[in-house]
């Protein structure tokens, strides 16, 4: 494999921690991350940008305000600008992000749950 | 399944056409497309942007001019932007693309495998 080449899965491998976004691939200003996520985040929304799920393995619950969306392997969630969610998970979950270089994981409101994004080993 | 859920596989299940990508979802002025490959594409660059492919399913090569990356499930590979290459799959490769909203798929070459995108029925 090149070195330029990450795969997915392989970089879930090596993540414990749970919720600590890990960058897989950066395209123009936009970043692919991947995550581990099990229990509840933290209520939060993301002002200036949208931010995209894409679940590898799972079942993971997008809490809105007004209902829940539930994802499972290979389905693709786009959480609008601006919009108050909560992820949840009763098992673990592996996913992707992608989002604009620089979004934080709890967005407007900060906290413990709060992870710079990390690089893969 | 929401209305605003979108399975990847599923949405390729739908799709017949070989270098066709159908948008699966947008975030901000970006969109994850699915597509399916089988053959050998055209040589092109973006001259724009950089290019995301993450592979569902299947083996696909992306030729660079020095070198050839080879991709299987879960990899995801950036062809960095002004790079010149052309994709080929001996079998049928399920992938998804990111790029930048208006991104065509033969870059600056265009020619009989240009393809509008397309959304999902």
């Amino acid at each position: 494999m090149s070195d330029d080449v990450r795969n997915a899965l392989s970089a879930l491998s090596n993540i414990s921690e749970h919720w600590q976004p890990h960058r897989l691939a950066s395209i123009n200003d936009y970043d692919l991350k991947v995550v581990k996520l099990q229990g509840e985040f933290v209520w939060h929304t993301h002002p200036d940008t949208d931010e995209l799920f894409l679940v590898l393995s799972g079942e993971l619950t997008i809490q809105l305000r007004d209902r829940d969306v539930i994802l499972g392997p290979n389905d693709v969630f786009v959480v609008p600008k601006g919009v108050e969610h909560c992820p949840k998970a009763a098992a673990e979950v592996q996913a992707i992000l992608f989002e604009p270089q620089g979004t934080v994981n709890t967005g407007h409101v900060g906290g413990s749950m709060t992870s710079n994004l990390r690089e893969l080993g």
